[in-house]
């Protein structure tokens, strides 16, 4: 397949708007490989996800975004986001000292399953730093205390900066990010909670589903905003448990369903099929 | 919402099918309510479902057809099939013994969950005619035996014909239905095979799942076709069991999924939301 | 199978109890045909479902209760209580409007899928009349007010008295159970709560979770406590969501996990394999 | 918690086996860890697993074998197996060239999840060596042809034997493993086939699940034996997949299946919960 653009968009729904994206991409013969689209018929938008291929697109890749803005943005009060699909986001990881979601994207990552870069990993505690040099990744450690929170998360901006990382993944990383560092990221840090949302807020929620007797536990992967376990949900499963079970193996049967869940939800976000809106996910399929 | 128009089809993709009937209906002043389509990149087939409302339409409901037939279906080599959501679909149930699936779906009926009429219920049996009876719904027992089975069929269908019936659902009803009455209705006989097909074809799934000691047992609803078992699938779905389940465990257990996976089935086909093709099925969501 | 004793019993963990039950069971020619048992090791106490058959059973049936109270209870401190499979079990509904859950326990106990007497319906609203006449099934309207509630409650106890009623299901009954009722069956009130439990609890749950923008959606069947939707949870069970579904779509997938987590709870109710313990349940299997 | 026994045994339904066991160690004061029973009414075997700590136990842990023998064993005709917590079972992993089984058992193995040692990897390819050696194990090649095959194996049977080899793990092996080893392995070569078992049996299953149009995708993990992919199924898992999934995308989504229900199986199979009997598997829990 040759390069192609993809287009994620939301406005105010009318009628045609559908008709005249596609056709303004036919007529300047783009191949239309992909099209989904759905209107919120309560708040009355709607949302697309188009991607077409650029080989005899006549207009050129790095004008399309300005023709878009132009013909179609301000007409419909639409907003927009363009990518291409021969540039690869760049991905930080945050960890802190479980592994098992870390060894589960980096496997992907190492088979070629994503494609995406990862430059580095970044922690808290020094402890999975011979897991990231098994697969040749640069392990930055940021020890953080109360104290010096605030500039370590500064010095972490930076490097992410300076590594032109375009998204985050927390994964099991057990800092409360600062709001600074998610206002550069809006809608770019993907989390990983290890309960199904919204029970079970907080710290310790395997615990806390024990000591209520719950039969299903569930993992939770979301964009992390300033109220703390509430942003976008991404994705969400489960897997039953029984009276048998002690906090220690929920705790265990707990660690595949994080990884598979957080995984998914990092493929989503690379593959741009995913579109936050008004605190919840529009997921393309 | 006023009546609207469904319409689905399929056709050999080329660029502009998607923008050029959007155009057409929104032209017209049809109110576009619902559209889900899909490419079929393999096979490069085209297949869309959309909706409208008909109370500003310019063209006439009676019309419709005409119009698409002759603009649309000769230019595309497209399949199509219109629908109006004021015309209630009329089905038949067949049963012979087993009452799970009736009472689930009589339940739905009674509580007006469903857009349908069911004028007759068929058996080979007497045994669930109180049933019937308690909701009110004309029985009618043809007992089947070898001997007879061509011409009680014959009178099944002059049963059908005079009740106008479009589509039949076999809830557990233990004949295979002869060729004649198939073509009758292609794709239009829904059946619930109480096994995860194509696993455990034919008599006996229960006993035959528990002799090879699976650990997940399932139910299949899908269009009868003249081979067993093998017709379109149209809905699945699974549940957990041990080795501490009995035949009489599984087929249990097994009742819940079959009511609950026959019943999804039988209302993706009264919403027109089954598109079926080279035995297999395309469900618009 | 002849009659069986059923024996549920909890007690602080010793060693030598399962081996003595089992002991004194066989030796008085009980044929054990059901035993499980667990022991919860965190707050260290033994829990067991034993069920034997009594035809050869050398202690008469009357006499089993006080043998057991007499040689093992003190001596364990233990909990148990006695259960007679040839007991049916007396049960009543209490619904307002919805029917799913009521036309679901009326097909299996019409089925003769479960031990059980239902000799009556109780609501606050007549609108199910129809659906309990069609059963056969006595139907008592007791409207509530906000004046009238703790005489009406009164008025539904006696006559649940009067009937003998061993525990009470309330399948979509859109009232508050007072204390009174509650104390007076405790751990016998089974409700169906339509979300995932502890996630959305109270009034509208289906609206919090489109509003959470939750995936999956859930509900959970529970023994009621003065706490609202804080009881004992005996069953949960979940299905999938998308961005697509309205509150609307949420409710109506959710009327089949209603149904079916209600029932799955009520069965292991009548077959007395549940144990509530600390706000907890066990669920032999 | 000390070093523990683990009894794994099944032998003819007669009263007093569970009494008789547990009050042989109870006198001899092993303390009770864990007991699961289970009695297959219809095949009249009785089941048990049971673990108990030997700090205090009188019969020295070279001796329990011999005394079960000689106690129990030809009274009730009984089978047995006794395993001690303190002996790692060591595991061989077979590979060919995809990594996605190969990755996830070694992060678990990495963090210490599992109490096993993995002394080797064996592959028909090289493909897979640097994945071994970021783990520091050791990756032994034997490519095999029609010529060869018989030869290899027995090359790889002796480097199996030399390592003391405990069991096998086929981690998407592609190649049939031939009747000679499977002897020397009897329900100890664990294989992980992508399909839900009986369906789609043999090569190429997700191209057969595509073909057939199932709603449902899964994986099984099962025992080798002489029959291909009929041995006693240990674990099956399964994901919902929809017309729009390609026979890639199946592969994609059946890849986290694959080894999630591979590993379970493997933990399953450590933790000694086994017990294979007639082609199937009780689980003990």
């Amino acid at each position: 397949m040759s390069t192609t653009a993809r287009l994620l968009l939301h406005c105010p729904d009318k009628q045609g708007i559908l008709a005249e994206v596609t056709n303004f991409i036919t007529i300047n013969k783009g191949n239309i490989v992909y099209l989904d689209q759905y209107v919120d018929r309560i708040e009355n938008v709607f949302f697309m996800r188009i991607e077409w291929e650029l080989e005899s697109f006549l207009i050129p890749k790095e004008k399309i975004h300005d023709y878009f803005a132009t013909l179609f943005a301000q007409k419909y009060d639409m907003s927009f986001r363009l990518y291409f699909s021969d540039m690869k986001p760049r991905m930080a990881i945050f960890v802190s000292k479980m592994s098992h979601c870390l060894f589960d994207m980096l496997a992907r990552y190492t088979a070629g399953e994503w494609n995406v870069e990862i430059p580095l990993i970044i922690s808290n505690h020094p402890d999975l730093k011979p897991v990231a040099e098994r697969f040749g990744i640069p392990f930055h450690i940021f020890p953080i205390t109360k104290e010096n929170k605030m500039e370590q998360e500064q010095a972490e901006m930076e490097l992410l900066r300076k590594h032109k990382i375009n998204f985050i993944v927390l994964a099991r990383y057990m800092q409360v990010i600062s709001e600074k560092m998610i206002e550069e990221y809006p809608n770019r840090i993907i989390n990983i909670h290890h309960s199904f949302l919204p029970a079970f807020v907080g710290a310790k929620p395997y615990h806390a589903a024990f000591a209520r007797g719950v039969k299903i536990i569930g993992a939770t992967s979301h964009y992390v905003t300033t109220e703390l376990d509430a942003g976008p949900i991404i994705e969400q499963d489960v897997v039953r448990i029984t009276h048998k079970d002690t906090p220690e193996d929920l705790i265990n049967k707990g660690k595949d369903l994080e990884k598979i869940v957080l995984s998914r939800a990092v493929q989503k976000h690379i593959e741009r099929k995913i579109l936050a809106y008004h605190n919840k996910t529009v997921i393309f399929n």
